[in-house]
């Protein structure tokens, strides 16, 4: 049963859990103690901050472990801006970054966040221009979780070191591949994200960057990270860490093409798709895209019954019944879409048994909602397409409804009249403009009506 | 070899190992997917917490899981106090809580510390006053964590509803034991301390209580704990509190036996020793005594050397150089200091073989200090006893220096004369006076000259 959604957390590598089981028994005391027992643990814990320190590549003084990539980012965050409070409170950070990076800055500071292009790679020059004299912090990810796009971090390095700005990176999806480029001020990361287990994050400062821990005074992990150190997490972490590393550059490779077949295929064997994220600089095991007329949720339910783990990043899969930020900021479809993230170790055999299953549970969702003909484009009678305009009545209807009802509309009115849609649904506000982006319509803007949001399109073909 | 330590860490539970074991294969998926590996985890989690919550005697939506006990203690606080913003920022706790307790009170509002007994008990009368119409939130452990006071927690809390003031418990020396009395609205507690894993404390906030989450936005754990769930540990940790929970009864019997064998043994075995905290009302399992003329540093490795892990709240013995503040609150002797607390499975013969080599370490120690003619009064030559006043430059002399001085200078001033110590270590003004205490002779007070603190003591036998 393939489980593709190592994004979210990646089952537990096999070195990790023999190095749980071994510290369970040697690492259960407390490092601060004196006795045989903690020294044996303050032991374990220097081997596994060295360990670490190098895979990341910082000294061991500059890197603490944290409860969880998000405590890692939380602390951080805030430790940085703390730090640079003369400076100022402006936080900038790309649109795309993780929401914890997002909350944090948002607590922290005033968050500035830059935009990036379709394929999600955040616009370097916007980013620099906002490093201005009163910003305390710049963050910017290796990857995006959500698309697999790579971030052009070294620049940004450059352009914060420029301007005197220190920089976060956010490395959760990339440092089992690989360390990360550049000259970067504080790192973070999360264990289960490679293969290590829940219960551990990092974060690196390096010397020399201002950092002033905030909340409750705690000695451990230097005062940056309280509580009582979870150490066997923390050894199986670090040993985990160097057995990825140590299978990453084949790993991706093979990843690599078996994401590159799913990219190639995928919208070839199922129309109105689109793939998303940069095709090219990606991490090797992600892939994201997006199918028309499909709700996130179904599409996933219907892949679990058929064996496939996936994720998505559709309103309607999510308790907020808003579209991903990462899928909005990009400007791209976010209905029926769909995350693909490949453990090591998939096969190409999974691989192509998804791809052989896809096609049928997408055409039987777009039939269950009576979408099939907006799909293909029929239902649009030609002799029929006389309006100059049409006004859809979408609302209170949850995506991807208000797209299908467009969908089904589109044809009836002639070349150059306009389709008028009401939907209050988060999701159509994506959704519609990216429809007639991959349906080469032109769409026209939203403005407020007394019922609720107006959505116009110009069909041009 | 005997670990005296588990006041620190407790080794694993079988139970919780078997549980850790079992759910790194069932629950390293994300609880948030939808996906069948994400269900499990799910289901995993949600019965560790039903499980978690009968424990501690609560409803299971009251309660969630965090990354240790400091952190349940710095998100309970901090909660409560912005919860109850209006009320006021004070924040009344015992002066013996443990130190994340405080930290987190000084960090959330204006910290108000309550005195205690000689045996480190609360003064009720004193908490019950200190709750003032401003104050945001009361907080009392369970039980001390360096000498196994019992608290007053069910007539605190009766204090605390009577004023308006909710109550947070610090339960993570004695959840374990047995679930808190008492009508509390806050509970806080830490897996590693009755056997569970490291990487879980648990906070209760009971419904109706005003709580307002601080920190970065973060939807795990209902809001109130961000972070990705480290749910084999959860696993384990519920799982091996309803195992101790099982033994509870039958091994607090047996442990109270051998800690009262040790409370009475250690006085008769080794002179000038104080056993300190309350006898009666206490933890089953934990005992703390102090030696005069020793210091707890070479003592603890002494003891180290012979097989006994034990902690120490000696001055010497942390990196602060400052004693602990529970001994200071309860205005007891420090130097010297050996906490003992004793695991499930602690047999009489561990106890025993202790109780036959503290003896030999305590004299030796003694002895290489040159203090055994202080410690049993030889050296007072009778004779020579006719001064008036004497004085004892200990400046610049660490712990237990100026007492050792101090006694071997009292026989050499006539009963009724002063002998006036200058000393500043931060210890001397702790244990100056529990010396004269123990060797009922008249302390007189401090007073400070320009070379650093005075004291001044009149023999009176």
């Amino acid at each position: 049963m393939p489980y593709f959604d190592t994004a979210s957390a990646a089952p537990l590598h096999p070195v990790a859990r023999q190095a749980l089981l071994a510290a369970l028994d040697e690492g259960w005391a407390d490092p601060a103690r004196l006795h045989r027992e903690g020294r044996r643990a303050r032991l374990l814990l220097d081997a596994a901050r060295q360990a670490a320190a190098e895979a990341v590549g910082c000294r061991p003084d500059e890197l603490v472990f944290t409860p969880s990539g998000t405590h890692a980012v939380h602390l951080g965050v805030t430790g940085a801006v703390a730090g640079r409070r003369r400076a100022g409170r402006r936080v900038t950070v790309s649109a795309v970054e993780h929401s914890s990076v997002l909350h944090a800055a948002e607590a922290a500071g005033d968050l500035i966040e830059v935009p990036v292009d379709r394929g999600g790679r955040v616009l370097l020059d916007a980013f620099a221009g906002a490093l201005t004299a009163d910003t305390a912090l710049a963050a910017l990810q290796s990857a995006n979780h959500e698309v697999g796009t790579e971030q052009p971090v070294a620049e940004a390095a450059v352009a914060c070191r420029a301007a005197g700005v220190p920089l976060l990176v956010d490395a959760a999806q990339s440092l089992g591949w690989g360390p990360v480029a550049g000259d970067w001020s504080l790192l973070t990361a999360s264990a289960h994200k490679w293969g290590g287990p829940s219960g551990v994050g990092l974060l690196a400062v390096r010397k020399g960057v201002r950092f002033a821990p905030r909340g409750p005074v705690d000695a451990r992990e230097s005062g940056r990270s309280p509580g009582f150190e979870n150490l066997p997490a923390i050894v199986a972490a670090a040993a985990s860490l160097r057995a990825v590393r140590a299978e990453a550059a084949t790993e991706a490779a093979r990843l690599r093409a078996l994401v590159d077949r799913i990219r190639a295929r995928v919208p070839a064997l199922v129309p109105d798709t689109e793939v998303v994220g940069d095709p090219e600089r990606r991490l090797p095991h992600l892939v994201t895209f997006s199918c028309l007329y499909v709700d996130g949720e179904t599409l996933l339910h219907e892949l679990d019954r058929a064996g496939f783990s996936v994720s998505s990043g559709s309103s309607c899969t999510s308790s907020t019944l808003t579209p991903s930020h990462v899928l909005t900021a990009m400007g791209v479809l976010s209905e029926g879409n769909i995350r693909l993230s490949l453990p090591p170790g998939t096969t190409a055999d999974d691989v192509d048994r998804f791809l052989s299953v896809l096609p049928g549970v997408v055409t039987e969702v777009r039939e269950r909602l009576g979408a099939t003909g907006a799909a293909t484009g029929a239902g649009a009678d030609p002799e029929e397409a006389d309006a100059a305009e049409l006004v859809v009545d979408a609302l209170g209807k949850l995506c991807p409804i208000p797209v299908i009802e467009l969908a089904k509309v589109i044809g009836r009115v002639r070349v150059g009249g306009v389709v008028r849609v009401l939907a209050d649904d988060e999701a159509a506000r994506l959704d519609i403009p990216a429809w007639c982006e991959m349906r080469s319509q032109e769409y026209l803007g939203e403005s407020s009506t007394p019922a609720g949001p107006s959505f116009t399109i110009r069909r041009t073909t």
